[in-house]
Order: C-alpha cells, then structure tokens, then sequence
C-alpha cells in the first residue's frame, strides 16, 4: 500500500489517532495517462508540480518520487513555501539534508524523514530522540535489502551469486541493473544520515569507503561457516579520537552475533552509545508497506503537533566539522583466500612476506588440493592489520611464484554480543 | 551512572544537545545520612518532598524511587502543580499510567515514560511514534532480564535452575527475593504499558496470566532443543477479533526466531504491524546506565520543547474499551514431558485421553527408560489445542494408571521470521 492508497483507505483511522484529518488535494505524477487504482476525486492527479507547490493552502508536502533532482528542488520550495514536508527519499537526505534542514530552520518548518533509512524499521527517531543523550560510538548496519538477500541465499542454500541475483530480482528484491545495492551506493546514503545525526558531523556519501559483494564466492561462506563467521555486507560508521570512520563493504562477523541471524531482505542497525549499551533495531529495510508506516508515522507526528498547537521540535543537527578518516588508516583483520602451490616451504614464504608488513597471522587451513596443477586453496585469518599493509601484501603475495592467485581479501569485524 | 550524576556529570554536553541546560535543584532522598559521590551543592540533597513538590520555581520532575507508592502520588501531585514528569516507574505507569496521562493533559503538562519499558531499548517511542501509523496485530517481548539471564544459563550451559538464579544474584541480575521477576509480575507490569499503547485499549496488570519459570528443568532445555526448539520468558499480547489476549509464560519457540537469539541479560520486544511488519527492538532492558539513558532521552525532549517554546504532543491514549480474552479460551500448541510405565500399549492409552479432550498430538519422542521403576519418560508434541482442553489433560492423564507424572506442560509459539 502506498502512501496516497494508505491516506485514502485509512483516513478515518489515521483521524482518530491524530485528532484531525489528512486532506489529499494534489498527487504529481510523472504520466497522468498511466492507470492508477486510486480512488482519487477529480483534478487531485496532476502533472504540474506548480499545482502542487505553488497552492498556499496545501500545509504538507510528502516527497516519494526518488531521485535527487528534481525531488531537492521540490522539497526546497515547498520548505520556502511554508509547507512542512516528509520525505523518504536517502539520496536527497543523504546529499543534501544538511541543507535543507536549514532551510526549514529557516522557514521555520519541519523536514521529516523517517523513511529515508531502513524503511519500516524505527531508526532516525530513535537516534535521534530514545538515544539524544548517548554518545554514540559506532553503527554496524545491515541496510541493503538486495544485498543482504543475495549473501543469505548463497549462505544457507549454497548458491551461486549469480543464481542468488535472479532470484532476488524474480521476487522484486532486486532491481534489473542491481549497481545501486550491489555496489554498495545504496548503503551509502543510509549510513550518511546515520553517521551524520549520530555523531552530529556531516559525513557526505563520497566520503564513505564502498565496497561490493563481487568478489564473493559460495566458497568463502563455507570456509567462514568452518571459522564459525558469517559474511554480511555492512554499514560501519565510528567515532574514533581521530574522527569518523565510515565504510561499506562485506565482513565476516562471529555467527553468533545478533546481526548473522539477519536474514533475507531483513535489514538491521545496530548503535552503541555510552550509557545504553547495545542496541539492535531490526525490520523490514526495503518494500511499499514499510515505507508508508514510516512516511505516515512522519505524518502522524506533525498532524498531532498540529492539533496541539505546536511547531515540532523536528530534527536537530550541529555540524561539528569531524575529519573523516582514510580508509588507509583502518586497522582490522582480514581473511585471505589463496590459490597456492601445493607443497612444503609455501607457508613460509607466504608468513615472512605478511610479516614484514607487520601482518600477523591468526590462522591457517590449507582447503581442497587439486593434484592436476599441484595447488591448494589457503584461507589465512590474521590479527588486527593496517589496511594499508594489506592493501599491499595482495601485490607482494601475488608477486610470489608459490601463489597462483589471491581469490579473496575480506575484512573481519570481531563484535562483541 | 544514575541520573543525577549524568545530570551533573554531562550538563555541558546535554546543554550542547538541547540548547538549554538542566540545573538540578533538589535531589529527594529516603536517607540524608548515607554517604553519596555525588558532588551536590549544599541545600540540593533533601528528604522533605515538600522542598521539590512545593518549590514553584522547579519545572521537572524524574521519579525514580521504584514502588506505587509514594510514587504515584509525587507524580499526579508534581503534574498538578504544572511540572512536567519523567519517570522510569513501571508498576506506576502499569497501574496508573491512563489517569496519570489524564493529569497531565488537564495540567497541559507532559508525563514521559521510556524507561519503565525495556530500560536502554527504545521502545515507547517507536511505538508511540515511528509506528502510530500502524494498526499492532502483536507483540512478542522478552521482557525480564533476570529470567531470561537463568533461562540462558540453564539453555547454554547447561546449569541447573538454582545454580542460575545464585550465579544472577552473585552478578546483580537478579535480587536476593526474585519472586517479582522470576514469577512474572515485573513483565507483566511492562507488558500492561505496551498492550495498552499499541492497541489504544487499557490493559491492567492484574488482566494478565502469569506463569513463572519455576518448573523448568534442565531436562526440558535439552528435550527442546532437539525438537530444534529454545525455551523463553515471553510476555505475549495479541489483538483479535475477540479481544486482546494477554499473558506471561515460559514458552518453546523456534531456535531460528530472532527472539531465541536475545540471551543473556539482554531483552526484545517484537512487534508486528500492518504496515511496517515485522520489527524487533533489542538492548539492555535493565541496570543503572541503560535507564538513565532512557530517562535523559525524556529529558532530551523535553528541554528541546521548551527551548522551541512549543508544548510537547506527549502520549496519546485512547481507551477503546477492548475485553481481555480469558487464558482458557487461548489456542496454541503444547509440550508434555511425562514419567511414564515402561511397557507397551502406554501410548494408545495417552493419545485416547488427548484424543478425546480434542488434542491432537504432533510428535513423540520416548527419552531415557529407567529399568529400576520401569518407566520411562516422554516427550510430546501437539497441534494447536484449547488452553482449557490441556489444562483437563493434566489431571486426566494423572489419573492414568500407566502414568506416573506429568513432569511439565509448557506452550510452544510457532513464531514466523
């Protein structure tokens, strides 16, 4: 049910949970001839947006087109107009949300945008209110419904990516051209806005180290399983003394923690602050339904402010110009999976290499050998590592005669609970 | 950190947040002699409520006291006298909460409660807010972190029920008399505030069955978990078309529920709505530091409010007069652990009880036989059956001559996602 849908055939429940009701006067189409199954009175459908923006009796604006442009342009010109508005859109909030809660600052008008990040799942207002008085210390993030589908079905059904790809896009899960999630873009924005409020710094989407699921093979999830790790794509934003780290990309994390049981188009964040410890909210991240309670709640909330005679407190953002830290600077561990020679002396040679970066070696399981090439499959976990060095040592190792191949170099988050 | 020292403690950086400071005026205590850290300006500590109750120029109260009494009289006393109201009191809230809201609302002053539910987990405003749109078909909660910290012992280490509950205690779970928790009646208290706000119908305490965990044994952790099963302190509300069914009772769920998941001290609150579908809210749900962080965020508002000279739009409660179901009109499946004679025919004569009280068994298992007694014991399983039905089997099958005791009766939830 979209939102329009949901004002229509909810109108008198919604009315009695805020105390007045939601008038729809105006839906801006892109194709006014396209059949809708909207009960809708005549002239509500348009596709002028003047109609819309430019009508002083019309309070509230809902954004859900998409897009940045022009979805930015229309939300700052309703906020000029004196329109409170809510949107769901991350791309605009991500980019240029600073902005426009300036804007409705400045206007003195609300920005609302519960729906930006994690659909369904009650994200922004708690950060932003239940946990106002916690310093936050990190998010770790499962926020892309697509990829999170794609790496539980290889995971529990040993499939291909590829084959996990179609049958996440025949189920509606994934786009046609899945770039966006698979690449990580998506996630992108959400952490933004998520790092942004928490933290109260602007963190821009190009600040943020993307990596994709590409490299993933139904192979690195069974040596994870026999490391008792899972693989996710995760959403990590810090605060660290030296600023804020932010970064997308897969990880394995311990496959006991809350955030392995995340499966699906489940999505999930999880926020550590000083005083209430862990907390983890978990939901529907993607979909209409769950974008429509959010995008409502929104409404709810300022429909009640208006019954109370009040202007709402909206959203608060200090910009405390935090530097975001390079992602050379990441120190972590890493998992490697390698395609080496299969015979004595290897592992040694492969040990002085990492050791001279100052890499230190955790454990080591030498996999399947195949007796034709006289190779063997090597998964090497090592200690927490500078991201630098191991950037490097995929050259150095590689470089060696005794290793085929480096196959895989994924990052592994030790979470505690 | 309690309260009063995160007020102290962190007043420049809630200023920063709020855009006001909090200045703590009086600090109400049951004994003025006890040593404190707190470092309090003369004159702050008192044991005279006259001092905070009757002082015009104080604006806000927290109550944090514990107990319906004196409490609830402070708050209703301190919300007639036109002061706003913090508290993280849940037998008050569960008890009194609908006509304390009332005060309020006749003071035009605001009685905010995060942290009576689930301590550091966001839950009252996500359910008050981000999910208003929602029309709550259920909430499944873990909702007692004492219980659920002896569940967990027994379930992943396999310690008898006292040795968990001495463990609770020597670690500050849980009290030295725990009836209050291990029996129900503190989940219950939560469980009546977040049945009355997701379905807008007041719930009373004293309307909830409640079963405490006192009949769990090792033996049924081990049973359940071969039925891939855990074993949980759920606190349950559902909305149907009879009314709302509310209760507390240990319960086998799923193993692969998200809910079988949350050990140890941490607690969950699942919630399902129409729109949003399902969300799960995790944390500490108790001790001094996820509380305060609660209590803060109340505060965090509340100063927001005042310095956007705006009235907040507070809790909204409508009572729609919803009837409590009775617990013997409940439907839902069973678990049976029985000592039984060790001989043939023990069997048919069971499933002819079960049969004719209308319960249809699901799965039996015969576990250890005791060659001495010559009886063995049983496991069974079975369909969804009336509450009422399952109750008379107990006596029925006692009365059996091959049947020697039944050992426990536990409901099993067939939790989806």
């Amino acid at each position: 049910m979209g939102v329009a849908q949901a004002l229509i055939r909810n109108k008198d429940w919604l009315a009695s949970r805020v105390g007045t009701s939601f008038d729809l006067r105006k839906v801006l189409v892109k194709d006014l001839s396209k059949s809708r199954q909207l009960p809708l009175t005549a002239g509500v459908l348009t596709d002028d947006p003047d109609e819309l923006l430019g009508d002083a009796d019309i309070g509230l604006v809902v954004e859900v087109m998409g897009g940045y442009e022009p979805a930015t342009g229309y939300i700052r010109r309703a906020l000029e107009s004196r329109k409170d508005v809510v949107t769901a859109n991350k791309e605009v909030i991500a980019k240029f949300g600073p902005e426009l809660l300036e804007v409705a600052q400045n206007s003195r008008r609300t920005l609302l945008f519960e729906g930006s990040v994690g659909a369904g799942i009650p994200i922004i207002g708690p950060l932003t209110k239940d946990l106002a008085a916690n310093q936050i210390h990190s998010i770790y993030a499962i926020i892309n419904g697509t990829t999170n589908f794609i790496l539980s079905s290889m995971e529990n059904h040993g499939m291909t990516r590829e084959r996990s790809l179609e049958l996440a896009q025949s189920l509606g899960y994934a786009e046609a051209d899945p770039t966006n999630d698979v690449d990580g873009i998506d996630a992108s924005y959400k952490l933004a806005i998520l790092a942004t409020l928490a933290f109260q710094s602007r963190v821009h989407p190009n600040q943020i180290f993307k990596e994709g699921i590409g490299r993933l093979d139904a192979r690195d999830f069974l040596h994870a399983k026999e490391l008792g790790y899972s693989i996710k794509s995760l959403a990590i934003a810090k605060k660290q003394a030296q600023g804020i780290e932010v970064r997308v990309h897969p990880a394995l994390i311990p496959e006991d923690h809350m955030l392995a049981k995340v499966s699906g188009a489940f999505n999930a964040v999880a926020v550590e602050g000083d005083l209430a410890g862990n907390t983890v909210f978990i939901g529907q991240g993607a979909g209409q339904n769950p974008t429509t309670s959010a995008v409502l709640g929104d409404l709810v909330e300022l429909g009640r402010n208006i019954v109370n005679e009040s202007r709402p407190v909206g959203i608060n953002l200090k910009d405390s110009n935090l530097p975001v830290r390079s992602m050379t600077e990441l120190e972590t561990m890493y998992y490697y999976r390698l395609t080496a020679s299969d015979r004595p002396g290897v592992l040694s040679q492969i040990s002085q290499v990492l050791g001279d970066l100052n890499i230190s070696i955790a454990s080591v399981i030498q996999k399947d050998s195949d007796p034709n090439n006289k190779t063997a499959e090597l998964v090497i976990t090592t200690h927490p590592a500078k991201e630098e060095a191991a950037r490097k040592s995929v050259a150095c190792l590689t470089a060696l005669d005794v290793v085929e191949e480096i196959n895989n170099l994924i990052r592994m988050e030790d979470l505690l609970a």
